[in-house]
């Protein structure tokens, strides 16, 4: 039983079909293919965004810090949540590849940030001059760092808000499928239609081999794209392969089926623990990540049974007899027997 | 009445008059010439420093930034003050110098940061890995920018934990010798003596043209520095002239003296700023600047009078019948006239 | 028949089916799974290092620009043939990541740099000064950009130029395979022990489908190196889909066998188009490339009997009635079949 | 008797006294002060540029690496003269401060570029692509590294291939005002005029004690000069001292006397030289600096007479009995009494 992270997980045999699929003859090599071409009308027919550039890297850091260098010149701000992905775990590659930009943390509850703490935010950082750089960016990722979610209507508010200062808007969907399957919306509303201007779109921890793409819905911002992926060095070759997968991980909705798949284990791995005693369920369980705090006994008897997860956040100390803070989360190959399992074990 | 900032102030007669002097004949570019060796003796001398590495620069950001690309690589983390200048106005210089390092703010009331404070912030950040990047630096910046000073005690219990913490200790030392004068210390006990590892040290806003100094009291830190600053196009060619202005501004202890009158000026004009009505002074004066907060009929009186200064903070927005929070800094060129002027003017 | 590239080729079937191999249940991510253990120690032990430090990436490019970012600062010169894929093909790349070094492109028949063109170019460059930069890396291919292959002697002549002359010595080994079948050694022989401290070992071209290796053989020079992979972008997070790929490549020899078969493929096709009236092989064919210059007409047909490959360089001018030079490669997975219709259909 | 360089000059008396003149008062820091408003001006009116954006920095790196920067992104290619300073002795900066663009060196007779020259590394580089890079800027140096000058016709042609190619036009102007006075044109013709699209304008060499101007004739390259200026630490605080040196160089025609007065000596020197049995000009000395071969004898009677100047090349080995080749550079204060007893010593 292992909810280590959607990273430990595996390939769907579709998608891993696919890439045997593949594989047949010589193609061109660095996108030139016809399943390149493929995958990215299959996106922007997806997002109902027939201009859209469509990339596809082979890490979600490149994946953002790319596209936020589209975004933020080395003076610039990139606002974001302070647990944000991109703030927090990417040491120091959004800064690198943007060339100096800032990343302006701003806390807020559940991973979520609450348009008035953007509005002091940018109000602290008022004063747009060559001392204190330009405010440029607001990143928001959604499904959240804590499972959460942004609805349409919040996403509206926090994409104005960053439109009146002058913001471009990111979106890191590195669990953007989540967020989809669990508010039940059409992509092209969760993205440039609330706002988003260059989305992030992860497919690798939801079932995929290691594919992201970004999805940049207004063309102006693109024409550099391709040089900045390259000149990072994340550009890859074969990139059919990235491609197939990108493909079948759309084809019959198969990416929407694993992320629901993958909430609703959650869903119930959540309710079971917060049945048992001394348990606390720390976040809305929205999507396919359950954060809950623990008694120090009931971690040393997951721990014996094996059941795999990371005490959150990861610089806790844990004390003996102190209640234990923990991420659990489930991913398209979490099984209901896992979660039962589970369950039975700390029961 | 000028309290804009020390960089409105000019140069002192004997630093100007040192640049003639320096300027007969032919001498080696680049730091190749007596001048510079010369002064960069003294600095050691006056620092009780005599391994240490020391090197001259035009501006106060490349000081910073070069110092701190010593310490910090691109994934490494510098913990510094939430109103450290290298956070809120160096527009990306530090970030792009050091290819991609973060500042860490932490508040603090007065500019400064308490020991606690700066131990939480490594335990929130305590996770050094590849994600996370690695924490590498504390940068203090004494005076601060809100005047105040860290005193040896102080300085020495958050350098210690840094030290603990495998940090290296950077000083922005902008307005080193404003702190030196109001502490009536020794340059090496406010220095390597409490834990600075590298000190940037300010002699701009102190009544010289443009020089700053970089000192790296550990050599092995320096190794690189004369490639960094030429590599920033920070070297600058006809270096005599910077030189000269470093020996200058520490003959006869002139740059002692001139910071304790500013000292003095400040005091005196919060002495009096604090006698009018519904004045406050915000922060305890050690040093040159003043931060008060003024009724708003008076800020409008100060405008009509030509009192120059800043609202502060910048971002601070000025309604009417507000009261308004103002800096005013003083200088070696600010004299009793000015201040009692000014006192006059708004009584 | 396609000749394009060896990155229009496909997976082997060994590769593929490790991949699914691989797939099975949940391991930890970004390289700290078993897979990723094991391949470290096969490529340790396969190049005889046991105190190499052994990194996968995704791309070539970032395997390059990343191990150069070891050797050189951004004030560091590297030393590569003229033609060498980090100078002509990664654009900026290895700049970028390097944070400014400068490569010094150096001339040489067949791809290769003559001993006596590396001391002249070292000794053109040879004011090691702040102004100047410093000489730090030589990177060599091999097989060359030409097909060509440096062997023992050849290695170490210019190996020992290079340390005597405090470089650290880079091999771009994105066809190191055909090269080690060219010349039937041990592949430590080929590199640490021919001077090599750092090889970027390619496989993706070789029937993988996309992996490649960081060999450091000097453990001093690894210290950053997850760091800098990170702050790229270059971590890919399921790590065991790389290792898998390189683990099945490795086993039983699979990767020689395939790049002795595409060395044997392309001195067939050689030897074939050498027979062709007007038609003359450029380079000695020593590895799984043909480059040759034909009559226009030959090149017409070619076309039009869908041969492909690229005119070499990509900046020649294709006039009518002049003689047209080309490249043609060989793969894995180029079969006698095809070698014997493109030679039929050109006869 | 000093020819090492025009950075090993003093500062002219009227500049110095101009220095003097700007101490008065208080004014804004970082440009935002009248005297460098009206530098700014001086040099648009001198320019005939009424729209050009003008800034100022302390160091010739600086403003030539920044200036690249607004034409160049980290995967383009600017073309320059094999000896090109900023190919040659900046170590880095140009590489850094764009982010990764490659200098692509063009061999040339007298530091000057061929245009079939030009021409031929513009079609060596015509591969446009995501991985050659772009071809993005021309960079020319006027006067060049080796004393001679680009003419209004010769320049015209380079930069009408340039343009023709979609490369932006950048001057290294280190010595503009001794090709300027060399040419006895105007500043317009020499620059705009002739297709120069950003001018580096060297002041510190000809008797300024450091500032250097980056003139942008076409405003929409300028933007992000001040973001860029200042993320890279170039920013100078007390701004008006640079300025100020700018307005008196400019004054009266100071830079044109002082350039034209070397330019005078350096004939003169070279035409003494040139009667000396067994000494050979290299370079036609159209301004300030004279390239000999001289014996090697001489060269020691001329270093035992104290005569000061480089070997030119620096890499050159000094063999007993092998001829020298020198570099000796005249500047605004070099004397006719210099000269005479220089020629004295070594008749």
């Amino acid at each position: 039983m292992n909810f280590a992270s959607d990273n430990a997980g595996g390939v769907h045999p579709r998608i891993l079909a696919a890439l045997g699929a593949a594989n047949a003859g010589h193609v061109p090599a660095y996108g030139g293919d016809r399943i390149t071409r493929a995958a990215q009308d299959r996106l922007r027919e997806t997002f109902d965004a027939p201009d859209a550039a469509v990339h596809f890297v082979a890490s979600g850091t490149a994946a953002n810090a790319l596209a936020l260098s589209l975004a933020a010149p080395g003076w610039g701000k990139i606002f974001c949540h302070a647990d944000a992905h991109i703030h927090t775990s990417e040491s120091g590659a959004p800064e690198f590849l943007t060339g100096g930009a800032k990343l302006v943390p701003i806390p807020g509850a559940g991973g979520r940030i609450a348009p008035e703490d953007l509005i002091a935010a940018l109000e602290a950082n008022g004063r747009d001059s060559v001392h204190a750089g330009r405010n440029v960016a607001l990143s928001l990722t959604n499904a959240t760092e804590w499972g959460t979610v942004y609805d349409l209507d919040e996403l509206a508010a926090l994409t104005a808000i960053a439109r009146d200062h002058g913001l471009i808007c990111h979106m890191d969907g590195a669990r953007f499928a989540n967020a989809l399957a669990a508010l039940d919306v059409a992509p092209a509303d969760l993205t440039h239609g609330a706002g988003i201007d260059i989305l992030s779109l992860g497919a690798t921890k939801n079932g995929c081999m290691g594919v992201e793409a970004v999805m940049i819905f207004d063309p102006a911002l693109a024409e550099d794209f391709e040089f900045r992926r390259k000149r990072a060095g994340a550009l890859v070759s074969k990139h059919r392969y990235l491609s197939a997968q990108m493909l079948a991980w759309l084809e019959g909705d198969l990416w929407l089926q694993m992320a629901a798949h993958a909430n609703a284990m959650a869903h119930d791995l959540a309710l079971g623990l917060s049945r048992l005693p001394h348990v606390r369920i720390d976040q809305r369980v929205q999507t396919n990540a359950v954060f809950a705090t623990i008694p120090h006994d009931l971690h040393v008897r997951a721990q014996a049974a094996g059941i795999v997860y990371h005490p959150w956040p990861h610089s806790q100390r844990l004390d003996e007899g102190e209640p234990v803070s923990i991420r659990m989360v489930c991913g398209w190959d979490t099984t209901p027997e896992d979660v039962g399992a589970t369950l039975e074990a700390l029961a």
